[in-house]
């Protein structure tokens, strides 16, 4: 492992390469963050010496397998501080896990009339979920609106969160303007209306340091691949006494007490929302990952990307040709930087970008309905994770200087 | 790769280790397969040089893993004849398919007094969900039962299925009998009373050619871990006017068109299918162990196992406390062996083979109501793999014959 959070870089090969001739810089960490080496060492390793089916096994390798899986639930269990290990269900992202929840607890719990509460900030992920559960069970889908300045309308959310409503579910980051959420306020306020409040962390787990009970959530759904693990493995954490009133969402093998010809029941949790082989090796690395962000200190990869933006975003606010979307304070800003360029499509900008070997992504980002907000149709997004470094963003910066000379003709 | 398939087993590096003292001789491949070198080589590149979040980026390695895994989906078509790569949704495993047809073309088709027809050899996988429509829709659930043979009784499935019969879901083979069952048969039956037919591939894409266009299967589902790929992914085929019809089980990135406030319209086949990040380079590596079978060939592949049955079955059978559950005859039997020996508990049985090196594994098998069927609670299952040789079966045998003696207290 790298000495210091400043040379981690070192620790992930991917890295070291040219793109375009140029040096990489990727700067799509909230599409997918890079696997360090031990990431991938653990996944080889489990290849080479334990690969066995869990649970079912009495053999040598099945026990060694079981033992790592339920190894890998408890690190995800601490890092996030679950109260209880049976309440980390492993997920094959975080979509799956929002998903989960809607077709489970909401399908069960929201009937015509009720109320649910999003923003307007949301991916795709949690909104499409709830509103086409709102309509399949006429129920109101609501929307907290922003601020002027890019955050939650907290105003707006007290009054949309009322006592029709029986779900609210939120981004804890977002993956677009960069602002973090007042999460724990916001599940005040619901529980204080006797709804639910879901947290979508897939852009704040790999971020910050993160604590389920004291945000006092009662679910809350993140993905492996944002924080270094591998694909195909994500991760929904949900109070015990909820999960274990829900009905299962897939049925199949583990996830059983007893099956006869025209009868089921179910195993405990988490089992019984885990049907079917799971993605074992990879949430055996996503503990590897987790030990890897351990190790670094949470709250010092929070620190280190606030470093970066606290050095970028001034630079980039100062191009008069860019607009940036959120918050124009840094301190207030996550690694995720959305902007566009004055007359430039922002695909345009990624592939001139990419050009010069920086790795950025344009679009809507899944946010349509915020999109629509923004009055835009799509931004150039720059999103930062701990490995990189002031380097990354000087290149970001010069690129999009060049990016502006070629098609200005060679006048800024 | 090894020069023949005899051979093949230099290609495993997990194989090559003692447990408990002895030679490794893995025979839980019904269970999970291990991998070769070139797949988790397949991995390692893919996460040291390319990996990237797919479709929604414009820089070099979001086009490098797009391409890729297109590329993986391309390769699955042909393996098993798809018309169409459209027709390949990635999963994140065969229960994940076979849930998701029940939940969005079941829950569309099904109604009240309409049945449903599956066996009594099927998967908890393969049974749970349709069973659980059958209870939500009030609809019937029907197994076809088994010949005093072990093989599926086509007159009793000729009898069940009729034209109330909305669905058929069968095991392409059995994970604890052996038998491989006459899906071909089965789907015109099926479609001669105007019901689609649903194959559960998990334990035959990994041992025999499968040609799903031959076979006229309307569904078909199976595992990449079973076939040597990583945990975690898996595929679901289905014809594309029938995809095309059914609403979408899972929402989020990447399986949209459109999405407003209050409306969402959905992408083609096969996206509509796949929101959120997928098992990127589960896929990719899928593709690799995909082409890897190809090299050695299916038909060799079944050949091998073939001869491992001949071979070792009747030397089961000649034990006098040995019960082989499923056909008798070895060319009616695929690499799966479940057996029980006289007076002994199956995880009694596993657990001393495992002290010989054995890995096999014991239990239900997530089959609950043919164990019933069968009139036992679990047996112990060997299977096998085409880079097992009848050194491994040797190994078995001597160490059910070990076990006897030890149990006995030195007389077999």
């Amino acid at each position: 492992m790298a000495n210091s959070i400043n040379d981690s870089y070192q620790d992930f090969p991917i890295l070291d390469q040219k793109v375009n001739g140029e040096r990489l810089a990727y700067l799509d960490n909230a599409a997918t963050a890079q696997k360090p080496q031990q990431v991938i060492d653990s996944l080889v390793h489990f290849y080479e010496h334990d690969n066995a089916n869990v649970h079912r096994g009495v053999h040598t390798l099945a026990e060694r397998a079981t033992e790592q899986y339920e190894a890998a639930r408890t690190k995800v269990q601490h890092f996030i501080n679950a109260k209880n290990h049976n309440e980390i269900i492993f997920t094959k992202g975080c979509t799956d896990g929002l998903n989960l929840v809607a077709a489970t607890y909401g399908e069960q719990n929201i009937h015509e009339g009720d109320e649910i509460v999003i923003t307007i900030m949301e991916h795709h992920s949690n909104l499409i979920p709830w509103q086409q559960l709102a309509i399949k069970k006429h129920a109101t889908l609501k929307y907290i609106e922003l601020t002027p300045e890019g955050t939650l309308d907290m105003e707006d959310a007290k009054r949309k969160i009322t006592d029709r409503t029986k779900i609210v579910s939120v981004a804890h980051a977002s993956n677009v303007l960069g602002t973090v959420n007042p999460l724990k306020e916001l599940a005040k306020i619901a529980h204080e209306h006797g709804a639910v409040i879901v947290g979508d962390g897939a852009q704040s787990v790999p971020h910050m340091p993160v604590d389920v009970q004291d945000l006092d959530v009662d679910f809350y759904a993140f993905s492996g691949h944002k924080m270094m693990s591998p694909t195909g493995i994500g991760v929904l954490y949900g109070k015990a006494d909820l999960l274990r009133a829900m009905p299962p969402y897939q049925y199949g093998g583990e996830m059983i007490n007893t099956v006869h010809r025209d009868e089921t029941t179910f195993a405990d949790i988490p089992f019984k929302f885990e049907a079917g082989t799971q993605n074992i090796a990879g949430a055996i690395a996503l503990g590897t990952a987790v030990d890897y962000l351990e190790e670094i200190g949470m709250e010092n990869v929070e620190k280190k990307e606030q470093e970066i933006v606290d050095y970028v975003l001034p630079k980039l606010e100062a191009l008069p040709y860019i607009t940036v979307y959120g918050p124009q304070d840094p301190a207030q800003h996550t690694g995720v930087i959305a902007f566009n360029m004055d007359n430039l499509h922002p695909h345009d900008v990624a592939t001139a970008l990419d050009a010069e070997g920086v790795a950025v992504r344009a679009g809507h980002h899944c946010a349509q309905p915020l999109m629509e907000a923004l009055g835009v149709s799509a931004t150039t997004r720059a999103s930062f994770y701990f490995y990189n470094s002031k380097k990354d963003a000087d290149q970001l910066i010069n690129a999009i200087k060049a990016t502006k000379e070629f098609f200005n003709g060679g006048t800024i």
